[in-house]
């Protein structure tokens, strides 16, 4: 058997990003995390950490990690489900991938009456909805809430609803850069905000509103609530979910660029099949939640 | 003298995170890229890229983007400055580092009036305030905002102030964990939120307050919003900028746990010593609208 003090240690170092920060955790020495590291790759006989700052886990380490927080989680419900009625147990902490306009939105609303019921945390890695899923299979996350369509090997995935984007812009940065229409001479000029690098909901919209394949002058902001507040302030015009704006289209303070127009982007649910009641319940709660917050209807391709 | 279209490609691996992404940000082949890549490579007769996934830059690749960025910024003002006034002259776009407290709050305010007067767009970095001088240090932004108190190499720093922090619950929650008020017990039983394995702003906190030491249960979220939220849904207590809530105290929603303790996070602006007219204007407005929101006073130590 695996020795899951080893695997704590692996988990530790990979989440808090150093050995010395692993030590402080576990209230262990940073030699003792280190002996137990070298002892996990004795045993395994291939290293399981990159020696980086910050280490990053192997292949192997990956599949150690999955591994440990699946044995965490059944154990976690293990200990629950011995321990007696009245005493209070222990939280059972969870780590999930979520894709930020998710987070931003409806996933913590969905999921408060679980975490009190069955005295749930949650460890919450946030990533572009088209890499969340990668945050699964590298082991960090027990499920998460991405736009990949097919279950990863191993686990499976379930349709929650589509997230819809319209494309807004205070009205004085529409007179100013859009006076003529969405033009391909406007999109050239017209700041947009982009989440990251790896976001390309924005460029596929205005190809596909467009036909516009040309580069396009860009905020690069890492917070959905970013692009709501530089939107508002004018700076630029850019794909809001429609669940974060509050009353900003019949005050008049947004418009809508091109009505009738909008993203429908799916989002799916991934978790691995494991007999787990409350991975079961968690499932059951983010599906009945997203049933009315999200849209049901898959767009048409 | 350095390839500038080498830099470029560079530039472009590393902010989108791979040949096939950059060749389309650039609108190249992927051939080109790496043939690029290649050359300053064999330029410099030293590696410049790590072949992971996603590339990293090496030692030398970061002193390289640093590099490059600076000569970018010059460059854009410069042509700014040539360009007949009549002519719609480019963006410029910088990259700077935002602690997630300051771009949830008073970071876009500040900037707003200066990105629309010099046709200025950020690429903003987020991070941990403790860490976002990491991402200057490796040649990622032109300037970044968190806690360190001296100039890294080359570089200049300006206090711009502190964010203060409240240590706030809903009344349920009080009621149900501190009843007997902010205890060693109740510390190891209450869930708290913390943003990631290398915030211990928390843990700071309560040593400070109650000299508590031990693990307390916890939630990890990546967003300030996600603080927000989860406290006032009654999930955990949290440190919360005074700056994010709004009439939580007024109205009862949420309860200062500890009235009169608070944490006062100093916060300061890198940026690197280069003689340019953006970047100081920069400096200025930070600095200028820091001085509007934040406190100016220096916690004790």
């Amino acid at each position: 058997m695996l020795d899951p003090k080893q695997l704590e240690a692996l988990s530790a170092v990979v989440d808090s990003g150093g050995f010395d920060k692993a030590a402080r955790k576990l209230f262990l020495t940073q030699s003792a995390i280190s002996q137990r590291i070298r002892q996990l790759e004795e045993h395994l006989g291939q290293p399981v950490l990159t020696r980086t700052s910050p280490p990053a886990p192997t292949t192997a380490g990956r599949l150690l990690l999955q591994h440990f927080r699946q044995l965490s989680l059944m154990e976690g419900e293990l200990l629950n489900t011995l321990l007696p009625d009245g005493e209070q147990s222990d939280f059972t902490t969870l780590a999930v991938g979520v894709n930020a306009d998710s987070l931003a939105t409806w996933f913590l609303p969905a999921v408060q009456e679980l975490m009190q019921r069955r005295r749930l945390l949650f460890d919450v890695m946030m990533d572009d909805q088209d890499y969340t899923h990668e945050l699964m299979r590298s082991g960090h996350v027990a499920g998460c809430i991405g736009t990949r369509d097919t279950p990863i090997q191993g686990g499976e995935c379930h349709f929650l609803g589509c997230m819809r984007y319209l494309c807004l812009a205070t009205p004085d940065f529409a007179a100013r850069y859009f006076a003529d229409g969405f033009t391909h001479a406007a999109l050239a000029q017209a700041p947009a905000i982009i989440f990251s690098g790896k976001d390309d909901l924005h460029s596929q919209f205005l190809r596909q509103v467009a036909g516009y394949d040309g580069s396009t002058p860009h905020i690069t902001l890492p917070t959905p609530q970013g692009f709501v507040q530089a939107t508002r302030l004018g700076l630029a015009y850019s794909l809001l979910p429609e669940l974060m704006i509050d009353d900003d289209l019949e005050s008049g303070r947004l418009l809508d660029l091109l009505p009738g127009q909008y993203v429908d982007l799916p989002l799916y649910w991934h978790h691995w099949r494991v007999e787990s009641s409350l991975a079961g319940d968690l499932s059951t709660a983010l599906l009945g939640w997203a049933r009315q917050v999200l849209r049901q209807q898959l767009p048409e391709r």
